[in-house]
Formats: structure tokens, C-alpha cells, sequence
């Protein structure tokens, strides 16, 4: 994905684009956004200041910046201009779904008690550890918990705050606003559901398509589209191609994401191998497979059943994947990622986006729908 | 203060007033807020539908209302007039603060491990006992404090979006951004500040001033009031005046509720006798108490240190008292109210607030720092 950012709006022959890669501009506007706030930190409390730093360390830290390269990107196709005066301000807008994604990724790893995050300790790892180093009174891992929540909390509403002091003007702030507000209540929807499904147990596919939808497509590229199309001052007939077309590349995007998080390999994805099966997340995947199994084999079945969310075996692994796969799931899975990515591309090429918004769109919805990591 | 929200917006023999009281249209502001969001989370499932219930119940269900109270007050004391044009946007931007509040509230009491909030299990208890009660898979109280993350999460951003919806005119929307920006950055700071000092056992004033200026008093009295008058599209000296005016008076009712919190009657305060010694909260109180006694009365010190944070009996908590009595901190702390209410009427009187805005917070300063519960 990186590489087609970079593509997108870094050092191409164009001359007209931005001379560096697009990330580099996203995290130069998030930087300057913490530095907006240093006075007002430092007035609450040097301590505050320490925390808040953290919170910088980690929106700064890597992170492939989907959702901003969606938004920018959506922008540009509808035939804003990169040069142009607004440019600036929709760049910090876009920038700020990255608070929005830090919010989420810092509560989420609270909620399942992950201890990393892009190779380092998870926030409330973090200030746990803090904690313990220091000998002080109380729990640590409570603190650590009690630290990331604020400290997610504090993202969120930054977010707020750099679409509000972004420069956009007041139009286009007001135009925006519903898809702003929509894409955050979706998210935070969708996780809902997410948490809610895995303790239901509920095995539908329609539950899992759901958490699917808003938890990932909407959030990650549906609405991030939206809002460069609105930002831009786009027709409803580009938003509704957009939406289209964010959808469908979204919906795939997590699916081959289902598909890596059972086959990838560790070394590429960087997570342990079978990692959902362990974790027991109810993918599309699991649940298209356990449909099947019901209707055609109850032995996979009732061993699918029994090792969802166990901790299993490297072999227990091996031996899930051969079942998922000969129940026809992963055939199931490359379907529907093909058939999405297809109806995407059609939606895309039939739209009034800007040529050069076609062309980055389309290597975008590729790079998210086939990559290996 | 109830009394005085309603005299003060309520049914007055002046005929210019709302006809209800001001907490019965704030209430009706957030009512109308939740039904206009239906929609977006019926669409995202039902589940969700029920939870956001749950989040409206939890807003709707009792509280005071106090930073609404300030708000609107501040933007009628600017000469606003409450049967204008901008009347409702302004109930309804006052009201957004209760969203913020939720959010405050509902990840307090996460941090905090409370069990009961306004006399009901808090939300992350009551998902909890949901998820126990219907027998789902997990631990309970992860999937309870899972949800009451995400609930949070989705008050604190209704809270940006209630406002941005709230109909207020671009520019005042422009105009208020600075305040409420700072407003949900120090109260977050302040509460990292609390749990901080709490862990660190920070025995100093200057520390315990800090949280109590930061989480009290800027959130609720200082920037309400600020907000109010930027929203009425008052001039620098009015919003001076305010602010100190907010600050002395914040201050004061945060050191009311110290002593409350040791010395109250739990027949009024709704609270167990003794419940922030129990809890070792680092209250100025505690502080000056300490200061004192290290300075005056050694034993008193180590009885001081021992005690603070620990499963008191009712008996150890009355010998508390006395000491804390002995050492002068009460008279110290009626002291510091009396001089913070004095300079703040004092910042009022001087002020351009309209005469009637001068009686009605000069009755809620009074409330506020004279209160029993």
C-alpha cells in the first residue's frame, strides 16, 4: 500500500504533485497538530505533557495511513486540485482520521487485552510497565488501562479538533459534517457488533458481513472516500459511485484480511499464524466454512466448534486450515473478493472521477484486495 | 441548585422565560439528539440499538445538569435573549455538555471499578451482569468494560456532533471551537492528573489544587460559562470576568465536595461517610491536613499516611475527622471557599453581565460552594 501512496502523490514525473510521498505529509500535519497543543498540555501539567507525548510516539509511529490516503485520494478524484489553496486543509482533515484510527487501535487493545501494537508495547502495556518500574501504589495494569483511556479519549476529540482547525472553510466544514459523524457512530458500531458476535457466539454470515461492514469497509475506505468527495464539493452522482465502490473494495479488503489472518504467512503479516483462530474472531471466513461444514460434514463441524478461540497447536492450526479449505472457504472467500473487486472497478470506471483518480483509485483497490500482509 | 436552575430559567412570573424549567428542556435537547441519530444505528444493527438505549437512559437519567446550567446562563448573562432566534441552538450546544459528561462519567467509572452511578449499577456493571445473565462466553466484566469503552467513545463524539448540529450561525460555531476544544482537553488532563498524583501518592497542595483546577473547576464552571459568553458573542471583558469569576467559583465547589466527601451525611450526599478517605483520594483537604500535620503533630502525620486509601472502619473514619478537625484543615478549607466566593462575586459585580445574569449566577455560586450534597 505504502508503495502506491508514494505512487499516488510522491515523487512521480508529475510536476504538479506534492514533492514527497504522501505519508510524509500525513504525519507532518499530524506533528504539527500535537505541537498546536503543546501550550495548552503544558499549562494542565508536565506530567500530562509526558503522556500526551506518548500518544504522539504512537499516531507517529507506522501505521500504513489507509484511511488519509483514501480521503486525499477521493479529494483529488473529484478534481481538487493538489496545488491549490484548499489542499493544505484537506490534507490535515484527511490526517486526522489517523486520531480517529489512534482512538481506536489504543481502546481496542484495552478491550482485548493485546500487548502489542506495531511492534511495541501496547499503550496500556506501556503505562503499566511505567508503573511497575516506578513502585507505585496500586495496580499497574489498572493504571495502564486507566491511562489508555484517557489517552484514547483525548485522540478522539482531537480528531474533532484538527477537522475543525483544519483550514477548511465553513461550506465545506458544514458539507462535511454528516459524513464525519457517520463514519465515527458506524465504527464504533461495528465494533460493537464485533465484540458482541464473538460472545454470542453467533456463527451467521450475516453477522459477520455486518461487523465486516462497518467495523472495516465504511470506516476504512467507504466514508473516508465520502468525505474527500464531499470536501471537494463532488455531485452526488461521484459520492454515490464512491460509496459504491468503497463498499465493495472495503468488504474485500477484510475479507482477504480473514484470509491472512488463517493463511498468512508470520513473517510477512508480522502476527503469529492461526492468530484469529485463536482469538476467536467470527470472520466471514469462519462462518462461511461452518455453514458448510453443517451441511456436508458434521465432523468439521463439531471440530471447527470446539476449536474456535482455544488455544491451539501449531498442528491444530495446519489441521484447521486443511478443514477451512476443503470445506471450500477459502474458494468462497477468493470469490467474493474477485467478484467485489470487479463490481468496485466497474462502479470506478463508470464514475466522473478525474482520470488520474481512476487510475490511483483502481492500483489502491488492487494493492488492498491482494496483498499478503 | 436544582431549585436554582429552575427559578433561574424557569417558571418565573417573568413572562420573557421559557415556561419550563431549564433541566426539563435540556433534558428534551438530548432526547431530541438521540431520536435524530435512530437511523444511522438501527441500520448499523439492533444490538447496537439497544446498547445506544442503554447510553440515552444512562444521559437521561437524573444528574444536575450543572454544566448546561452554567452555559446558558453565561450566554444569557451576555444580553442574549432566550426568546430569540438562537435560543434552541444554544439549549441545545449547552446541552451537548452532558455528553461530554457521559463520557467523563462512564470512563470514570471504569477507571474507578465503581459499581453504582445516580443510584443504579454503572453501565460497565450493567453490561456485565447482561452478559453473565444470558450466559455468553468470556469474562463478564471485560465484556462489560469492552462496552462501556465504546459507549463512551460514542457520547464523546455525539457531543462534537450535538454541537456542530446544534444550529448555531457558522461564525458563533467558529467562535466557540477554541473554547470547547480547550475545555475537553484540560478536563482529560486533569483526570490523568488525579489517578497520577493518586498512584504516586503526591501529598503536595499545589498538586491536588492542579487536579482540582483542571477536572473541576475549568470543566465545570470556568468553560461552560466561557463557552456561553463567546456563544452570546461577548466582548474580552466580559469573558474575563466570567472566567474568574468561573475558576474561584469552580475551585470552591470542588473543595465543598471535599469536605462533603468526609464529612458529609450520607443520607444527603447519597454516599458512604468517609468514602474519599476509603478511597485515597489526594484532596486538597487531605493535603493541607497533611502539610499541617507534618509540620505540627508527627503522629498525626503517620495516622494520616496509614489511613489514606485503606478499608477504614466507621470508627478509625470518625478519628479521621478529628484529627483532620484539630489540624485546622476544615477551618482552612471554609476559608479558601469564603475567600474564592468573595473574590468571585466580586469579579462578577464588576462585570458587564446583564443585572439579571448577575442574580442568577451570584444564586448559583452561592449554591454551589454553600451545598450539603
Amino acid at each position: 500500500m505504502e508503495a502506491v501512496l508514494s505512487a499516488g502523490a510522491g515523487e512521480s514525473t508529475r510536476p504538479t504533485r506534492p514533492t514527497q510521498p504522501l505519508i510524509v505529509l500525513i504525519e507532518q500535519a499530524l506533528r504539527d497538530f500535537f505541537s498546536s497543543r503543546a501550550d495548552t498540555i503544558q499549562a494542565v501539567g508536565s506530567g500530562y505533557a509526558t503522556a500526551v507525548a506518548a500518544l504522539e510516539s504512537f499516531v507517529l509511529r507506522g501505521g500504513k495511513r489507509v484511511r488519509p490516503a483514501f480521503a486525499w485520494t477521493g479529494w483529488l478524484g473529484a478534481g481538487a486540485d493538489p496545488q491549490g489553496p484548499q489542499a493544505p486543509a484537506a490534507l490535515r482533515t484527511a490526517a486526522a482520521l489517523e486520531l480517529v484510527q489512534a482512538c481506536a487501535l489504543i481502546h481496542d487493545d484495552i478491550i482485548d487485552a493485546s500487548t502489542t501494537r506495531r511492534g511495541f508495547p501496547t499503550v496500556h502495556v506501556e503505562f503499566a510497565k511505567q508503573h511497575s518500574a516506578q513502585g507505585w501504589s496500586g495496580g499497574s495494569a489498572e493504571f495502564g488501562n486507566a491511562v489508555a483511556v484517557l489517552l484514547g479519549d483525548l485522540a478522539l476529540a482531537w480528531a474533532d479538533d484538527m477537522v475543525r482547525d483544519s483550514g477548511l472553510d465553513r461550506d465545506t466544514l458544514a458539507r462535511i459534517s454528516p459524513v464525519w459523524s457517520a463514519m465515527r457512530t458506524e465504527v464504533l458500531g461495528g465494533q460493537f457488533l464485533d465484540i458482541s458476535n464473538e460472545v454470542r457466539a453467533d456463527e451467521s454470515v450475516a453477522s459477520a458481513l455486518q461487523v465486516n461492514r462497518y467495523k472495516t469497509a465504511a470506516y476504512t475506505i467507504e466514508r473516508p472516500l465520502h468525505l474527500g468527495a464531499v470536501m471537494a464539493g463532488a455531485d452526488s452522482s461521484l459520492v454515490d459511485a464512491y460509496r459504491r465502490f468503497g463498499t465493495d473494495v472495503g468488504i474485500a479488503f477484510q475479507l482477504r484480511d480473514d484470509l491472512l489472518g488463517v493463511f498468512g504467512d508470520p513473517d510477512v503479516t508480522g502476527k503469529p499464524s492461526g492468530d484469529d483462530l485463536r482469538a476467536g474472531k467470527r470472520t466471514v471466513l469462519f462462518a462461511v466454512a461452518l455453514r458448510r461444514a453443517d451441511e456436508t460434514d458434521p465432523t468439521a463441524a463439531t471440530l471447527l466448534r470446539e476449536s474456535i478461540g482455544t488455544d491451539l497447536s501449531e498442528a491444530q492450526v495446519e489441521r484447521l486450515r486443511s478443514v477451512i479449505t476443503d470445506l471450500g472457504a477459502v474458494d468462497d472467500a477468493e470469490r467474493r473478493i474477485a467478484e467485489l473487486t470487479d463490481s468496485a472497478l466497474a462502479a470506478l470506471d463508470t464514475s466522473t472521477a478525474t482520470e488520474e483518480g481512476k487510475r490511483l483509485l483502481r492500483e489502491m483497490a488492487i494493492a488492498a484486495t491482494r496483498r499478503d500482509a
